[in-house]
């Protein structure tokens, strides 16, 4: 066995040997390496190439490969490979990836798949149809319907004996948190490592918390997140209104949806409609129209700075050095914002802030704006005393001093105020993006500046 | 038993009880409740009230109840309470939160604090000393020492005695993987599942996985984090160079560090210094420092737009009309060079790209900004030829056009580039924040914009 260095499995010394020669396929060597590293190799290799690794692979393992493809890697595969030969693959799976793939697959490839597993185990085509009736991003649609119940009455002793016999007989992963279920309802839950510190004659009832947190299958996979991360639980059962246990979901699922949400805001805060991909995965054509739409929307709204200069373009005949801190005044409206919307948007995500705070907001927001306003505005006034080429340095001076204040508490205020509206009404706040909120603090600074500009040129003349 | 709802535990209603008469605490209620509720209920209680809810509750669960506090408060709270009547708490605590919450204390209490437990427990004293000794962003600094280590030549009846006995002993929490050491270094994993699974009388070495991920205590807790994740793992050991195993890193831990990290990414992403509270716990003072640094330097960046505005001042005032189109220009640069940096900075976060893939992402968005661009060129062009007061409508259409192209491709090239080079530099690719690009974009994008201009008009002319 290779040394193993840091957080590497063996994965990459034995598959940089796979790769400079894929012929020397030996079933011993490709067990030993985890199914994730598998994948990643599957995924590169040709077409020709990829069935024959499968099949080298025992079938528990070969599934767990084809569950960590990319689904449009894993849809391809079973086109390729055909109903019949993949049904075998796909009854190994795990409930929730087998209902995720079976999902993606094009008519009439899907019944096809689903009548195969039919013939084998009619019970789970039934599953794979429930599971298949949430919403990919619900706690149904990330559940697995494979776990473990029990009733009240057992021993310690017997649980553990019931826990062993369910656990073999139907092939369930997860078997550290036991479901205790009383008249088809969900009534606690046990974790194996209180049956096993537990006397052997204890009840169930006894060991089992009473307060077992818990989701709907409707609820959205971030409020799932949320609560497990709360709780610290590595399960978290999936419940009916009437209290009937319909699956787990574990943390592992969870960890993916943590990493996709903070992928899906980012992006979103940048302005783009988030991709499904990795970005190397991701095609052009894909990108270009997950970039271009809200290019184009914010590209139209900046027009609108066009009109504002226009109108203003008199007074900047008159007072030419005005156009010398047009990008320095907006500039300074857009930076603020893009903190405020990306403090308020991160924190609706954690569930730190709800739109209802808003005036505690919009009064730390404002005394947030005005004081890094002044600062700024030192700055600017220095600047703009210092370096003018005919007009009044004093009333240049001060129109830069005061449009920064107003436009950089203008920024804090449009970025914090906008993601919490933008909640209120129901949408995901992380639209309300840094580009979005400083095209709208562009348009708004213009005129400060200007109608500034107008007041003390106005005076000082 | 209140009726549980969604995701909720009973904590919110008891919660509201308790605040309306916190004289009524009742022992059996206080139990019911999940130490993160009853947590955030003391943090919010006056300084006298917090002592008797603590002082309420069983040790254990006072004791989780410390260790989910915020830190700061919680190093209140040790104050407070002095040394000797928190050495007991501090003794039920998981290891990991004890090092940390001593770590945080002020000398001389820390050192009190210290030899009160090492009157107790001596090696429990010695166990903070060691764990002191590591970053808190290492695995190292994220490790607990509570975990549990057989040998490979036990069988698995015998080894679930061990599980059972050690776990009893020591108190031990997480004893769902346990580790097999020969001559002090780890061998190997074996899962209690799979002890409970197997025949009685196998040994361990069969059962067991030699293929172990680990990591070693110096790795940053971004690269734990990831390892965990791509291996779904719910526990990763922590071993060093010479493969002693030190001790072990939980999941619950980990998506801490995920929600932790995503938060300092986005912040820094919008060009702040990360904040460690939430947005209402963070003081204002303390908010004004993470905000202002970042504001100074960009503006005084941004002072250099003045600079060239100022040094094409006569070209403006030969064709005023150019003025319009200044914000409008700029800001398309920031947008697209917005989106660039945001999905290189997270593919880096997720190690999906490194900085070696620079030719890669250089062809990718140079391609990318050019197609993007010369959308955005149509809309302008459109604008500029049928809007402009004085000038020639073809050749400012022209001049926007061409603009818009050539500072958009510079958007997306300095958006991407940037966070590959300053990774490549060893810093935090997150600090090439979108304010950051735009202001870089800003000065460069006045620069293309007037030089186009200058040779479009003298063409014209």
């Amino acid at each position: 066995m290779p040394a193993m260095r840091g957080s590497q499995l063996l994965g990459p010394d034995v598959l940089k040997a796979l790769e400079s020669d894929p012929s020397a396929l030996d079933p011993e060597v490709l067990e030993e390496l985890h199914a994730e590293d598998l994948a990643e190799f599957v995924a590169e290799l040709p077409e020709a190439e990829e069935g024959r690794v499968l099949d080298a692979l025992p079938l528990e393992l070969a599934a767990d490969v084809v569950a960590r493809l990319p689904l449009e890697r894993a849809v391809e595969l079973v086109e390729r490979r055909g109903h019949e030969r993949t049904a075998p693959l796909l009854l190994e799976m795990a409930a929730d990836d087998r209902a995720d793939l079976i999902g993606e697959l094009p008519e009439p490839l899907r019944e096809q798949v689903l009548s195969a597993i039919e013939a084998h185990e009619p019970e789970v085509a039934e599953d794979v149809r429930a599971l298949a009736a949430y919403e990919d991003d619900s706690a149904g649609g990330l559940m697995t319907t494979e776990f473990l119940q029990i009733g009240p009455e057992l021993t310690a002793a017997e649980a553990i004996d019931a826990v062993r016999r369910l656990a073999r007989e139907q092939d369930i992963e997860s078997i550290y948190q036991i479901y205790v279920v009383a008249y088809e309802r969900l009534v606690g839950v046990v974790s194996l490592r209180d049956l096993i510190l537990g006397a052997p004659a204890q009840r169930v009832s006894e060991l089992m918390s009473e307060n077992v947190a818990r989701v709907a299958p409707e609820d959205d996979q971030e409020l799932v997140a949320q609560t497990m991360a709360r709780y610290d639980l590595s399960v978290i059962p999936v419940a009916d209104a009437q209290g009937r246990l319909l699956g787990i979901v574990t943390i592992d699922d969870v960890v993916d949806v943590l990493e996709e949400e903070a992928t899906e805001d980012v992006q979103k805060m940048a302005a783009m409609v988030p991709i499904e991909e990795s970005y190397f995965q991701t095609g052009f054509l894909q990108f270009m129209r997950s970039r271009l739409t809200w290019l184009v929307v914010l590209f139209v709204g900046e027009l609108l700075t066009a009109s504002v200069m226009h109108r203003y373009e008199a007074d900047v005949a008159a007072v030419m050095d005005l156009v010398i801190f047009v990008p320095l005044i907006i500039s300074s409206g857009g930076n603020s914002g893009s903190q405020s919307s990306s403090l308020i948007i991160r924190a609706l995500a954690l569930g730190e802030m709800a739109p209802r705070d808003w005036p505690r907001v919009l009064y730390r927001e404002l005394g947030m704006g005005l004081a890094l306003g002044s600062m700024l505005a030192l700055v600017g006034f220095a600047r703009a005393f210092m370096g003018v080429a005919g007009a009044d340095p004093l009333a240049m001076g001060l129109t830069v001093a005061c449009s920064v204040v107003a436009v950089v508490t203008l920024g804090t205020l449009v970025g914090s105020l906008m993601p919490l509206m933008i909640q209120r009404l129901g949408l995901d706040p992380a639209v309300s993006s840094t580009p979005f909120v400083a095209s709208l603090v562009d348009v708004l600074g213009l005129f400060v500046y200007f109608t500034v500009a107008r007041f003390i040129f106005a005076l000082a003349l």
